[in-house]
């Protein structure tokens, strides 16, 4: 018997087409009541796994629309009591559920603030679906595994929709390829995962729209492993952090082709004169077949949709450690579907 | 002899002072400066310890001046050539050296955006200092420990007192009290620090205005003792991460009295119940008393202006670890004073 989570990312594929086939319609038509709306500045809000969508949603918006998005911190609304000035601020909550407590109060004190605001949840009835402006529903199915990982790419594709039709008119015709795309990167499995059987602590590093593969990435070997994993942007690994990273240190890289490419590359080699122990998830046999463990993806797409597909080696990376070490991954100690913070 | 970061660490009363008496003039002219340009939305482009001043500055901005902050991703600018629409928008750079090659980009490149441009130095004739619309000075004299201290302190007290020059015309009286607390905070030393002699990783939490503490903290453990150290907001920490604190997990609290206090404790007391083993920075002697280790802060401030103070214990700490391994911790393996990112 294979996991809720294994289950669930081999569901990515058809949660992708489903988006493809059945929302477009629904995101033209919020994207043309937000620019209505008019907005100057995004926010968004959001915890966990949702957050590292957020981050990926921030690349977008501010390289191809040009709009400046601020990750919001809920302490500012909830403990502080922040009355900032939202007009002409898009505010975005994401929370798979919609029932996360702090990002339903980041929304409703936004457009008590002046903003316009928009929900992505996978429950279209939830509490944070009605409390929006506009909702955004991510159509993934249920979801059992504490571990998100459909919902993740899910929220990728939709945030992803959303600025392609605030930018333009249609879609990239590239993200057509995504569904069939992911059903090849399934197809292939890691090479030399066993070594991290008894690993302590991993780092993870990438840089620009895969600087949230990276944060995902940590987070699920975090909840799934109970590896101490850190992510780092490749620039902000520099700024004092590699300092840590010594002899057979293991570092993952997230390397897909791209304005990225040369800064990791560059990264890679650093790393490999320190001793670092490398695995590297790219599409560079060279880079992939060097590394201690590797993940080489078998297809290519355009930087920015990257992320979708390379969330899967990502999640395959911590569902295959967490079997390993004979954890469940459905379930990690001390944590439940809905968490509740404020 | 002692190392150059524990004479700059103990130096930081000093420059406090120093800050205090002789930029208030130069900070409330900026102030007027910015405000008379006008701006609705800021942003912060830092890296490494500037990048944790830049996190309190955003809470600062949002709950103080109700301005909404964007951390800005240099790579937006750098790699991906953003071409953001920064109208009514005040960015500020922060460098210890000014010399901070994407910093610097991100700057120049949002005063072509539209944007008015505030950077903030240790070096008056830096290029980061004359490639913005104000300068503000951190007089901090030379910092020659690759590990920033007094220069993250100087950073914190000159974002607090602009933010008090935008909001106000005076800072608080508290504020004057400073110079003489961190004094006094640096007459404490930490109990049971022995017990980190062999640790591999740790994790640093706290909340909201000291978020910002517990990332520096982190860093200057990694940096200094090459432990693999990773900072959470108490809420970000519930959700997933969580799951991989068991027994014995070391985790280093930050518990300042005020609006976060109460989500600390309890997360102080839901650690304990997993068998995690705390070590407290604080002020209730309960809860630094039953921790592991401890740093019982010995005075009061109100909570914004507590990371100022409570990087003291966050910097002692790195540095009596660094100390206990026999490591150099003004010159961590493969850093250098400037570090050059794009």
């Amino acid at each position: 018997v294979r996991s809720d989570m294994y289950r669930e990312i081999h569901e990515q594929p058809e949660v992708l087409a489903t988006i493809l086939e059945e929302e477009w319609e629904t995101v033209a038509r919020a994207a043309r009541t937000l620019r209505s709306r008019g907005f100057r500045f995004a926010m968004l809000a959001a915890r966990g796994t949702s957050d590292n969508a957020a981050l990926y949603a921030k690349y977008l918006f501010e390289i191809r629309l040009g709009v400046p998005v601020s990750l919001a911190s809920p302490s500012a609304f909830t403990l502080y009591g922040s009355e900032m000035n939202l007009e002409n601020v898009l505010m975005i909550g994401i929370s798979q559920s919609g029932e996360s407590k702090d990002v339903l109060e980041v929304l409703r004190r936004s457009r008590q603030l002046g903003a316009i605001t928009l929900s992505v949840t996978n429950d279209e009835s939830s509490s944070l679906a009605s409390a929006a402006d506009v909702h955004l529903w991510l159509r993934a199915g249920n979801e059992k595994s504490v571990a998100a990982t459909k919902t993740y790419t899910a929220e990728l594709l939709l945030l992803y929709l959303l600025i392609a039709a605030l930018e333009t008119s249609e879609p990239e015709p590239e993200v057509q390829q995504l569904p069939e795309q992911a059903r090849q990167v399934l197809e292939v499995a890691w090479e030399g995962v066993e070594r991290y059987r008894y690993a302590n602590y991993m780092t993870v590093a990438s840089r620009g729209y895969n600087f949230a593969t990276a944060k995902e990435a940590a987070l699920k070997l975090m909840e799934t492993t109970y590896t101490v994993t850190e992510a780092f942007s490749e620039a902000d690994l520099r700024h004092g952090p590699m300092a840590m990273i010594g002899r057979d240190f293991p570092v993952v890289l997230i390397v897909p082709p791209g304005r990225a490419y040369q800064s990791m590359d560059s990264l890679a080699k650093g790393l490999a004169s320190r001793g670092a122990e490398l695995a590297v998830i790219g599409e560079d046999p060279d880079l992939v077949g060097e590394a201690a463990a590797g993940f080489l993806v078998p297809v290519s797409c355009p930087e920015e949709l990257s992320p979708i597909l390379y969330a899967l080696p990502a999640q395959l990376l911590a569902h295959s450690v967490a079997e390993l070490r004979g954890l469940d991954p459905d379930s990690p100690r001390g944590l439940s579907k809905v968490t509740e913070t404020w």
